[in-house]
C-alpha cells in the first residue's frame, strides 16, 4: 500500500488541507452512500430498513471497524452520540466503579468540553467530587489514592504532545484508579493499543482523521473484561438487553452495545462506514512513520524559513502526535492569510497556529509548498491585512 | 393549502404508508440537500464550511422552525443528539429545580426508553430519587407534594391516547412540580401550545411527522422565563457561553443554546432543515382536522370490515393522536401480511397492529385501500402464513 492514497478522497484545487485535525477531508464514496441511504433505503424500503438495510446493527458494524484501527477487539467498541456524551457515559461509570472516591483527575491542556461534562456530572451527583487538572506533565504524580478516575486525552489538542498511554495507565491502576483515554486527535493518527494498555475506558470522534464529515458520531471502547460492571447512566433503550420487548425496566445488554442510547443517527453512521474504507488495507504503523516524517519536515522547513516561529509541539516524535503547532504573537492573522492563500490550518488561543498531517491525502510536496506560502506571508506581512477581520467562530 | 401534499415526497409505487409515526417517508428535496452539504460544503468549503455554511448556527434555526411547530417562540428549543439524551438533560434540569423532593411521576404507558433514561438519572445521582408508574389515568391523582417532576410521553406509542397538556400541566403545577412533555408523537401530528400549557420542558424527535429521516436529531425546548434555572448536566461545549474561547470552566450560554451538547450532526441537520421545508404554509390546525377525519374514518372502516378487531384507542377524537390500534391475537402475523401486501404499519407488543396517519402524504382513499387489504387478510386467514416468521427487530 503506498501513501498518499489522494484519489479516495475530494480535495478542493489550489488547497493544502492541513486541518484534517479538526475535520477531514472528503472520501469520495460519501455522497454515493448517502444518496443510496436516502433514496433506496430510507425513500424506498422506509421503516423495513431498519431490519432490510441492516440499520439496527450499524453501530455494532461501524464500531467493529474502528476497533481495528484502535487495537481493539471485535465487539469492544459502540458508536453514536458525540465525544462530549460519550466522555459522560464513561465518567458516569467510572465513578460507580469507585463508589469510595472522590477524585477526577485530567489535565490542564485537555479539550474543554471533556472538563465541562466532568464538571456537568458533578454538578448532576451533587456529593461533593473534585475535578482536578493539574499540568500535563505533572499528572503521573498527582495520581494518589483519592483519585477515581483518571482521563486524559492522549493527544493535546493545541499542542500535539502525546501522553505516554501505557505508563499513565499503569500509574492509574497502580493507585487504584480507572483510566479514561480521550482518543479525538491520536483516532487514525497514531498506532494505538487500547487493549493492551489495559484502560478501562477510551472515546473518541470520528470527523477528524477518520474522515466521517461534519458531525459524525462518536465511539466509546470498554475493556470487554469489564462490561459486566458497567453501569450505563444513560440508560437509552437502544443499550437495552432487548429493546423491542419494551419492558418498563432497564436491563442492559450483556455486550458494549450498553453503551448505546437512542436511536442511531443512520445518515451518519452510513457516510462513516463508507469513509472508513480508505483504511482498507492501510497499516498504522505505516501511517504513523509516514505521519513523523511529514511532521518533521515542517518543522524543519518552517524553522528554516520562518524563524519568528515558535514550536510549540515537542521536538520528540514519540512525544507528539500528528500535528505540529507554532506560536506566534498574531497567530489568527496569519492563519487567516494562510487560509486566503489556500493553506488551510487553523488556529487555538492564545496564539498557536496548528497544522495537522494526515498521510491518506498530505505529501511531502504538500507540506514544503505550504510552508513556502507561510515564509511569504511573513516576509512580506501580509498578514497584518488580515489581522483586523473578525474573529471566526470555529477554525 | 390542500391536503394531502404527495407531491413534495417519495412514496414507493404499490405501498400505502400507515407507519410515518415510526420513519416519516422521504421528503423529496432531502437527497439533493445531503449531496449539497456533502459535496459543496464539507467537501468544496471544508472546516470553513462551520462559519460559510452556517453550520454553526443550524442547530438554533432548525430548533426555531420546530418551535413554530409546537407552539414555542423563536429561540426557545435547541436541537442535537437523541431523544433519550434530551429527556435526560430535561429530567436532570428539573430535578435540580427541586432538590427536596425525590419523586419522577410517569405512567406505565410512557415509552420505555424515558423510564430508562429516569432509571439510569437516578443510578448515576445515588440518593435515593424514585421513578412512580401509575396507569395514565390515575396520573393526576397520583400528582403529590412528594412528585419533584411529571414526566408524561403526551401521544402514548402504544394505543394513541393524548394526555390532556393543560390539565396535567396545571395539576402539575398546583402541587409544586416540574413538567416535561415528550412530544415523540405528537409534534406534526396534533396542534399544540407548548408555550401557553406552560410546562417547563418539552422534548421529542423529528424523525416521525417531521420525516426527518432515521436517526434525524432530537430537540429539547425550555420555558423562555426559566432558561437562567437550567444547569446543564450534560455540559458540552457547544453549551458553552464562549465555546472557542476554550475556557476550563463551563459557563452555560445565556439562552436554550446551553442545551447543546457536542459537535452537531450537520448531516442529519441539513436534511432535517429540508425536510421541514414541507410545512411551509400548513396550518396545525387544518393537519389535526384531517387527522381526525382519517383516523375516524379508519375507524369506522375496520370496524365494519373486521369484526374480530378490538379499537385499542380512544373513540373520542380529543383523547388521541394521530395513529388507530387494534388489537388482534395475533397482530404481529396480521401486521406482516399486511406489510406483505404494501400496506404499511407496524406492531406493538403484546397485540397492538399501529397504524399512523399523516395527512401530508394520506388521503380518504389510501384508508378505504387499506382496509379492504386488512379485511381480505382476515377473512381469507392469509396471516397464518405469515405467523411463524421471526419476529422483526424493529417494526
Amino acid at each position: 500500500m503506498q501513501l498518499p492514497r489522494k484519489d479516495l478522497f475530494e480535495i478542493p484545487d489550489g488547497v493544502i488541507y492541513l486541518d484534517g485535525n479538526s475535520l477531514g477531508v472528503l472520501p469520495k464514496g460519501a455522497a454515493a452512500r448517502a444518496a443510496q441511504v436516502i433514496e433506496e433505503e430510507w425513500g424506498g424500503q422506509l421503516i423495513r430498513a431498519w431490519n432490510s438495510a441492516g440499520w439496527m446493527d450499524l453501530p455494532r458494524v461501524v464500531g467493529d471497524r474502528i476497533a481495528s484501527l484502535i487495537g481493539a477487539p471485535k465487539g469492544s467498541v459502540a458508536t453514536g452520540d458525540t465525544l462530549s456524551v460519550k466522555v459522560y457515559q464513561a465518567l458516569d461509570a467510572a465513578l460507580k466503579m469507585r463508589p469510595d472516591r472522590k477524585v477526577i483527575l485530567s489535565d490542564s491542556g485537555n479539550f474543554p468540553t471533556d472538563l465541562y461534562m466532568a464538571q456537568g456530572l458533578i454538578e448532576t451527583i451533587g456529593k461533593g467530587h473534585i475535578l482536578r487538572t493539574p499540568e500535563p506533565e505533572d499528572v503521573v504524580e498527582a495520581i494518589s489514592d483519592e483519585v477515581a478516575v483518571v482521563m486524559l486525552t492522549h493527544v493535546d489538542y493545541r499542542t500535539g504532545r502525546m501522553h505516554d498511554m501505557d505508563a499513565i495507565t499503569r500509574a492509574a491502576h497502580a493507585a487504584g484508579a480507572v483510566m479514561i483515554w480521550d482518543l479525538a486527535h491520536s483516532a487514525g493518527a497514531v498506532a494505538l493499543d487500547i487493549a493492551g494498555s489495559q484502560a478501562e475506558f477510551a472515546v473518541g470522534c470520528t470527523y477528524k482523521y477518520l474522515n466521517g464529515g461534519p458531525g459524525a458520531p462518536a465511539f466509546i471502547y470498554v475493556r470487554p473484561d469489564l462490561i459486566d460492571a458497567v453501569a450505563p447512566g444513560l440508560a437509552g433503550w437502544m443499550g437495552h438487553a432487548a429493546p423491542f420487548a419494551m419492558d418498563p425496566g432497564y436491563r442492559p445488554a450483556l455486550t458494549t452495545e450498553r453503551m448505546r442510547i437512542g436511536t442511531p443517527p443512520i445518515l451518519q453512521l452510513s457516510v462513516l462506514q463508507e469513509a472508513l474504507t480508505v483504511w482498507d488495507g492501510v497499516d498504522m504503523a505505516a501511517i504513523r512513520s509516514a505521519s513523523l516524517r511529514l511532521s518533521d519536515l515542517f518543522i524543519a522547513e518552517v524553522e528554516a524559513r520562518c524563524p519568528e516561529l515558535i514550536l510549540a509541539t515537542p521536538r520528540e516524535p514519540s512525544a507528539r502526535g500528528s500535528q505540529v503547532s507554532f506560536a506566534h504573537p498574531n497567530g489568527y492573522a496569519v492563519m487567516q492569510a494562510l487560509i486566503d492563500r489556500g493553506v488551510i490550518g487553523d488556529f487555538r488561543p492564545p496564539n498557536l497556529m496548528r497544522f495537522g498531517f494526515t498521510p491518506l491525502y498530505i505529501d511531502d510536496a504538500d507540506v514544503i509548498a505550504a510552508t513556502e506560502v507561510l515564509q511569504n506571508i511573513l516576509e512580506t506581512d501580509a498578514w497584518k491585512a488580515a489581522k483586523y477581520r473578525r474573529v471566526s467562530k470555529v477554525t
